[in-house]
């Protein structure tokens, strides 16, 4: 029903997360209907993407030079490392303004169920960072998502560190109560983890 | 915090409708991580929409030829044109198979509050269109959305085809309760057209 070019570029955007074949449509039409300079930005910022960025030799964040931009910024403290899943774990945690160490990213969480193995995260590289780095790191917070196979790699990063680098601390990021959440709509286990984790206020 | 070039991205993408900007962040993450050719492919894609796609000269509905297909299409029969707003409606049209003519694309709706005037829209070219066409113009059915704007430009339009096409039936679609809906759920505008444009069934 759609000219081939028009059917094309709905079928490429309905391959993208979250999208359906409707707001595929509808996407395309929008695009369809926008200045070609705005379209062409758009394919030219895809293009770029791919052409230029690549993983930071250090941390495996994106990096568009040898290095990311955090690993590049002196002011960031190299004596903690914080381990993350993917690069975009990254963005809700330099919002907080709470972390001003660096980062390392593993890419994935281990999952032998769909064969995601040690061998398929940066784990390795993490180890011989950790142990080799100059100044030498004091911690290591280990913030992969509270989900099963998060907290699987978390518990598996952690054993590996205490038996190669038993001088460096090792955290995990506190589970609890969200903050302006509601007691009566936590579930058990996130309420379970607040309870366990309470903390002296006075 | 990103690599400009993951920036611009999503910057580019928090341009398309309905994509905020966490939604932007996940889909440049997501093209950051599939195969080059993938992530190309979109991009060609959409340069190819802004180079080939034009509107038909017939019925501007989106073409890659001088004609749409629709309008090449020697089955459709000539003398019963659908006027819609934009391209995007011919498909649930389509879908329906009930409609074997063919359309007339205004690009829009008349909204003189957003400066959408008469002239802005293909209205003139409709009227054209109707009284040259051979053969003749049976009917034309006015499937603009049932919003203000939609109804608006419904009647303007049915009033001027009456004048200067009197032998021309101007047709609007049915409003009522969907199919599948609810007596309870149906808002009291959407019940009264289901009442004010009953039919016998017996």
């Amino acid at each position: 029903m759609f000219a081939p070019p028009v059917q094309r570029l709905v079928t490429e955007l309905g391959k993208l997360p979250g999208i359906g074949q409707r707001t595929a449509q509808r996407l395309a039409f929008h695009i369809l209907g926008t200045d070609p300079e705005d379209a062409n930005a758009l394919a030219a910022a895809i293009r770029e993407v791919k052409e230029k960025i690549r993983p930071c030799e250090v941390c495996f964040n994106l990096a568009d030079e040898a290095r990311c931009r955090i690993c590049q910024d002196e002011r960031r403290d190299p004596a903690i490392i914080c381990v993350v899943e993917g690069p975009g774990d990254i963005v809700p945690i330099e919002r907080t303004h709470e972390f001003r160490g660096r980062y390392h990213v593993l890419g994935g969480a281990l999952s032998p169920i769909d064969g995601v193995d040690p061998e398929d995260l940066k784990v390795a590289e993490l180890y011989r960072r950790v142990s080799e780095s100059h100044p030498p790191v004091r911690e290591v917070v280990i913030a992969t998502n509270p989900t099963t196979t998060g907290e699987a790699t978390a518990h598996h990063i952690a054993a590996a560190l205490h038996e190669r680098t038993p001088d460096v601390a090792v955290t995990r990021l506190a589970s609890g109560l969200p903050v302006g959440g509601d007691l009566e709509y936590a579930d058990e286990v996130t309420l379970g983890r607040a309870f366990a984790g309470r903390r002296e206020i006075a």
